[in-house]
């Protein structure tokens, strides 16, 4: 059953491709369409090292992006744990082994009782996933609530929560979405603790919402930084008149620290920590074993007790051993090499190269940052907070071309998605400062 | 919020206490209750190689059982592959790399034609989940079929899929379940084509019911070996007149070939080849990458396009350099070292080595097996065949302090379930047949 398309001439075919030409056709024919690159012109690479990227022709990359190789690229601590774990057993939990232990105490050691036991997948999806089954089991409830500008993973059941991305089949009725935080445009205009409890209020209409539905309220599922909302200035405490209305109803508080955890923040080691709030779930991923799959699901006893009589669950290559000495070489690396203080000092530093930047360039309507994830914001015109969306896009592929990756995100994919490898240095800071400033003063605002 | 009985005095805190009852006390702490091991006397496993294992007293134990390290414990090239990729490049498919490309090219080949196209996930359990949408995009339909004693993987979405596993919370009125085959004691008492046809005309009427219920009819899923249901002994082309009765109604079939493939069964590369069908989709898993994190999803490229266009699908650590270059190595081994030769003579051996045991022990009442998946069932009684379901507890306890490791399963939990990894040799075999019957003479039947 091809389609006609099948039997055209590819282009990997033609004498005349570029090897990028070729990969790109292989992909199409091999994995099939719409599998997204980066860049307009994709980049090919073959070799990692730290905070740097090589492509297929030699050329280097400063990675101002990628925040699953956390603790660096090709980090030896952690390659040396994998060798010599898949060297020795790489098997299953129904044996006894010390690695998930030793891993799952270190771990939980780094939260605030009683977050203190574990489950681990082997992606943040499918921790989320268990995390909508824990709350369930709990509250015997099925409705949950997110922002409306998020993205939890890739499960069916996960990725229901992503407003953008509804399924065409099955419906969601079960969920419901409140307004992203937005300091920059923050709810009813105001600020501080307006807007805070502005987030609350939208939280406890669609708690009310959920309940007389019929679903009932079983959760809320945040990012506690919002980072695929475009991680808003929000001061310590923001949540906590949300946490409240979720408590006063018996609901389930569910922190999704895949991208804020493991010290990015510098701060904290959890978003969570940095807000001052104790929720009942945490769920964990991309950074936990450098790119080695690895996710998992923290809780207190109580929880993970109904999890457990409710739902049978085994994963079968979930906590094996080489994926704990991975994990475990992670915590170690960030603990020793002071990576958390470094991300405190360093993204202080960087945020303040980008508001050096925007005395120079009005484009730049919003400098935002907490540790190593840090951005800009760019406006067509800082009164009316117009997105520069298409200036923004181009900008990116001006720095992919200039040699240092970053990307976009947020409602309008206006702002610059700032989240490099956690060894990230004041000298790394200084290359994509200047090399920000070259490219903004040469790529055209008024295009858009 | 912490619960009394954290304040118990745990085992391990016992100076009395064993280092497994240590271990086994920390579990329950960190993992949380209910976490499964095998055996009355969990093992403590420590090292591996090829098919053996070692506990954490040195005591050697020939590994009858674990399918996932399919090319053997530790195998050299695997390890070689994750170790020479782990320290040269490990990020996500938004770049373009030849890794993935090179495997699917592979991995494809080794199916019929139209399946040439694949995605790659970090789980058979994503990859299940992955299918069923795949399924509701081809069909625009969300019903779903399975037999009564299946299992497909933990996601909220597949696991809704196993009978016995079913959702405290939350409908599956979406799921029909199919009387699984039994060879043994086949439908309608009848063996062969009137077991097949039995066997379709169930699924049918689960079609007609499932098109009348308002969710229409979307795939069956089914594992083309029936592993899990206790591998049948069913003739090629058993599943034609059921893939018939899909077909007619416009259904997808989805083939579950996480236990079969990869040449276990030793005459063909996957399980849907030796039944002589053509399913629309295929999921993989477990043995996939030796114990690395992989699993995947191959299907013809307008289903791939459906699933592509109805939904925004992204794995951050599916098909990365790593796990592509651990799951190339997998297959070159397969070829290079004949695997599946082996699979198909040694598992006919140890066959006959089971048909021999037989003679003298009235409790094996079938013995059943294909290539390296192979086992008997124990009944109490060969004329009314009631499962001797506690003895065959008893009996893998005793072989496993005999140093044995295999296990049981089926709808009565009285099959044993004999799946080496692959480089199990003839050597092997009969250590396991010896073992079995000196085990089988010092365990009572009448226990039961």
């Amino acid at each position: 059953m091809r389609t006609p398309d099948d039997r055209q001439p590819l282009p990997e075919q033609a004498a005349s491709a570029t090897p990028e030409q070729t990969l790109i056709a292989r992909r199409r024919r091999l994995l099939g369409p719409n599998m997204s690159t980066f860049y307009d012109q994709p980049l090919h690479i073959v070799r990692g090292d730290g905070v740097w990227l090589w492509d297929a022709d030699g050329r280097k990359y400063l990675d101002c992006y990628n925040n699953v190789p956390h603790v660096g690229h090709c980090n030896p601590r952690v390659v040396q744990a994998i060798c010599e774990q898949a060297a020795t057993l790489n098997t299953h939990t129904r044996y006894l082994h010390e690695g998930i232990l030793d891993y799952v105490e270190r771990l939980t050691a780094t939260f605030d009782a009683p977050l203190d036991t574990a489950l681990l997948t082997c992606t943040g999806s499918e921790a989320n996933d268990v995390a909508l089954r824990m709350a369930s089991a709990m509250t015997g409830k099925s409705g949950l609530i997110a922002t409306d500008a998020t993205y939890h993973g890739n499960t069916t059941a996960v990725a229901k929560l992503s407003a953008s991305n509804r399924s065409p089949h099955g419906a969601s009725d079960h969920i419901r979405w409140v307004p992203a935080p937005d300091s920059y445009r923050p709810l009813g205009g105001e600020a501080g603790q307006a807007h805070a409890d502005a987030f609350a209020e939208a939280v406890g209409t669609a708690i009310a919402d959920l309940e007389a539905s019929g679903h009932g309220f079983s959760a809320l599922i945040v990012c506690p930084h919002f980072v695929n909302e475009g991680f808003p200035s929000l001061p310590p405490g923001w949540l906590q008149p949300t946490l409240a209305k979720v408590r006063a109803v018996g609901g389930v508080f569910i922190a999704d620290e895949v991208q804020p955890g493991f010290g990015r923040l510098g701060s904290h080691m959890w978003g969570h920590q940095r807000q001052q709030i104790a929720p009942d779930i945490v769920t964990l991923g991309k950074p936990m074993a450098n790119g080695h799959p690895v996710g998992g699901v923290v809780t207190r006893a109580e929880i993970m007790t109904a999890f457990r009589e409710s739902y049978r669950y085994f994963n079968t290559f979930g906590g094996n051993p080489v994926s704990c000495a991975a994990a475990m070489a992670v915590l170690e690396e960030i603990e020793q090499q002071g990576l958390m203080a470094n991300a405190l000092e360093v993204g202080a530093y960087a945020k303040q190269g980008l508001e050096q930047l925007a005395a120079h360039h009005q484009v730049i309507g919003d400098v935002r940052g907490q540790g190593l994830i840090f951005g800009a914001e760019m406006v067509l015109d800082r009164q009316t907070k117009h997105p520069a969306s298409a200036y923004t896009d181009r900008l990116i592929n001006a720095m992919r071309q200039r040699g240092i990756i970053l990307s976009k995100l947020g409602r309008h994919k206006n702002a610059l998605k700032i989240r490099p490898p956690m060894p990230f240095q004041r000298a790394h800071v200084d290359l994509l400062i200047e090399t920000l400033d070259a490219a903004m003063r040469e790529t055209p605002v008024e295009q858009d």
